[in-house]
């Protein structure tokens, strides 16, 4: 029932009409990048196949459908005995995605296809959304662990725990959301709030406390006074008090507040003198990918970075606009490919059931282009592949010595599930190999060069062949 | 479970320390209207109080956490026999509030006020982060109806259901998303897509199934191909040919792509001239307020709005930075006020349990100032009330024959639920009244006027002698 309610009438209409047995192809892509990056980060294909085998409609949902007064018995009958029958085709989570390809495929029968449309889209544009992101502010890191922190912020708990999830494939190194940790097996972080400070009648004897409790991993919370002149020497104290006699090293100190790049070097220097050379700083407090980056260049003393509300609704742009278009229906066993024009160009959709391949380097490794075929268009490599940009035509360019791997791989056919999804360790891992094989500038935060996605010349004639009925 | 790691370490740092009898007083309060507006709307109270009914800790649970390695088994059995035991209050669901008061009060042993932190922050600042773009958005259509279309653009399902719920408080008419429809009795909304007009071998066949399917309140898509040469004068045709005998009106016909202002108006003559001038015509596609505004301001012949992303997300602004901080600690029976300082004076938190009076003039019932208060302090507005601001102290304003209202209200008395949500009807109601009591002023989109939000002269200076202490 998380779905439009535009897509049931529609379903019900397909029922009466007869085409609950018409196939039809339906491709989900986007069109831009968030934050204007080079590339997103697809996630959020695990929850969509447990949704897909879950797909089911309950005596609740089907009196609450017959409460609208708009939907006939028969058709209320299909969905009580409704299976799942479609095929569909997918890229695997972790993969590095570009606009204007088919990240997911589904072909069946039309109601049903049309059914799942808001599902899909929702499971995919969140949590491509905060991968996207999260690898962004990896990236800006530079190496070092960045810490997801932003249940409080997220919007709404499934967005604090499934985003979690997207932070971790897009590269985090641990979440703050319990939640996630356990259903996930997400590292779990998190040492004291303001709160913890402000509870004792000092700083000196929350951080006291704090220590003798957890004296593993033990990070004291600076800056609820004032870092340079209470927080830190209180730390560097009870570090010595507490730890030194232990034999237990200190994880180090966070710093929620004021300038980081400042305080930080000030507090590296303190712990340095205090004999903590080894003691990280965390800093936290509205950062993202810009912020990380300007800490860096300005050498900034912070060892590992806790990101909240910017990575958890990727707030300087929180959406990723996926969409869910007809590519292509089936009468007697052919595909007919169907188009959409509409008022706006960048609307436009590219008709057919298709494969994409992405081409990489035999020597580098690097990922060179995305080419896009009909789906049943042999590819061969042997002889270099030539493409050309699907607006500006004459911009050809041949590619030699390389390899190009089918990237929309089969998930169920037919309504069986035939795919089984990595471990969230294995995907992460996945994600962090296929970025390294692009482009450095592609992965440039601002104004990137854009990757390759072309089409092949036989789907870009059809496309033509299609627009040219369509003239107004 | 859905908390931060940092809530249990905490917690579990003050059962070791004796405090779970320890009774605290924590505030949720927010810093920043979203989007620069005047006020905000406040939502997300039902859920929260569902949450809290529920407060439990499974074996599931207690098992990851022993899994941990970090927290005693004493520390385990408590939390298996977890009993909601605070009182709490909040500002019911609807009211415009503002940065810097109390809106939900929580005091109650340590231990449990601290645990709930992340789950009380999640609902609030979701709920009335999307009620208060809802409600931005409803003012600029100045009457025309809105509904909420942005399921799949959410941020994961919660956001999707939730979301649609708290614009209904905003002010939406109705939403697409059929899961909250059912659950909260929203009115469902929603017509066709682009792929039910491509399903067709022609848009007029498309059209004219759909009135046959649902000839009441029938609203047609018409951008597929091209508004003007192709989806108006298809869709007058099946108006003609399959409601016209049928004696049904049309609902009208919905715009998604384009230029709404230009379209809107040569469609408005397209349907005038052909008899349909009681015909809506209904604008979607990235609308927000600022465009509804400008649309309405260009005379943009529009009679409801579809809003997709940028309300479902609040695209502009997609973070309520809500937080719960500790205002107070009961020692021997009597609250001992604490204060956080921080490193960014915008962080500096008002001490002490508190009481939030809203002012209403008794002539106009618009609301005139809130005023922060310690809980107990007598209010008496007979001979009128001055109010100072808590900065710029120099400007005091004496405010007479006007009403003061509690609005910081018992929700939970130690542990005991003393209240009963209202219906969402009732609650989008009273919203759309309290917003009513608000000055325009207050009410522009850009650079309103700043509501007051004062602190009694007690209360002020119980923050100043905090301060005091404190100086670095």
């Amino acid at each position: 029932m998380l779905t439009d309610f535009y897509e049931i009438t529609m379903a019900a209409g397909y029922f009466e009409e007869g085409y609950e047995d018409k196939t039809c192809v339906f491709d989900m892509f986007f069109r831009r990048v968030p934050d204007g990056g080079g590339f997103a980060i697809c996630a959020g294909l695990a929850q969509l196949i447990e949704s897909l085998d879950n797909l089911s409609f309950t005596e609740e949902d089907i009196s609450y459908l017959r409460s609208c007064g708009c939907f006939g018995e028969p058709f209320l009958d299909y969905l009580r005995s409704f299976r799942f029958a479609c095929s569909v085709w997918a890229i695997p989570e972790g993969t590095p995605i570009f606009p204007g390809e088919p990240i997911v495929t589904v072909e069946g029968p039309a109601i049903q296809a049309q059914l799942l449309e808001t599902m899909l889209l929702v499971n995919m544009n969140h949590q491509s959304l905060i991968a996207t992101k999260a690898n962004r502010i990896v990236r800006a890191a530079a190496g070092r662990p960045v810490a997801e922190f932003g249940a409080r912020r997220a919007q709404s708990y499934d967005a604090a725990v499934l985003g979690a999830r997207a932070a971790y494939i897009g590269g985090v190194a641990s979440t703050s959301c319990v939640m996630a940790a356990r259903d996930f097996g997400i590292p779990a972080s998190g040492t004291m709030a303001h709160s913890w400070v402000q509870m004792f009648p000092s700083e000196y004897e929350a951080f006291k406390k704090y220590a003798q409790l957890y004296p593993h991993g033990c990070t004291l919370l600076v800056d609820t006074y004032n870092v340079i002149k209470s927080g830190v020497p209180n730390a560097i104290r009870v570090f010595d008090e507490v730890l030194g006699p232990l034999g237990i090293r200190p994880a180090g100190v966070r710093i929620d507040s004021g300038d980081i790049a400042y305080l930080s070097k000030r507090t590296r220097r303190l712990l340095d003198e205090a004999g903590y050379p080894d003691a990280g700083i965390v800093a936290s407090n509205s950062l993202d990918e810009y912020i990380v980056r300007d800490l860096i260049l300005q050498d900034a003393k912070v060892s590992s970075f806790g990101i909240g509300e910017n990575l958890i609704t990727s707030k300087s742009d929180p959406v990723f606009g996926g969409v869910y278009k007809l590519a292509a229906v089936k009468e007697g066993g052919v595909y007919m490919p169907k188009i959409k024009v509409s008022e706006s160009v960048e609307k436009l959709t590219t008709p057919h059931r298709k494969a994409v391949w992405r081409i990489y380097d035999n020597e580098t490794g690097n990922a060179m282009a995305d080419y896009i075929t009909i789906f049943d268009e042999p590819v061969d490599t042997a002889d270099g592949i030539t493409i050309f940009d699907p607006l500006e035509t004459w911009k050809v360019k041949t590619i030699t010595n390389c390899t190009a791997k089918n990237i929309l791989i089969p998930i169920y056919e037919q309504g069986k599930k035939v795919y089984t999804s990595p471990s969230l360790e294995e995907i992460r891992t996945f994600c962090a190999g296929q970025v390294a094989t692009l482009w450095d500038e592609v992965k440039r935060f601002e104004y990137p060069h854009r990757y390759y996605v072309d089409l092949s010349q036989r789907l870009w004639d059809e496309r033509q062949r299609l627009l040219k009925t369509l003239s107004f």
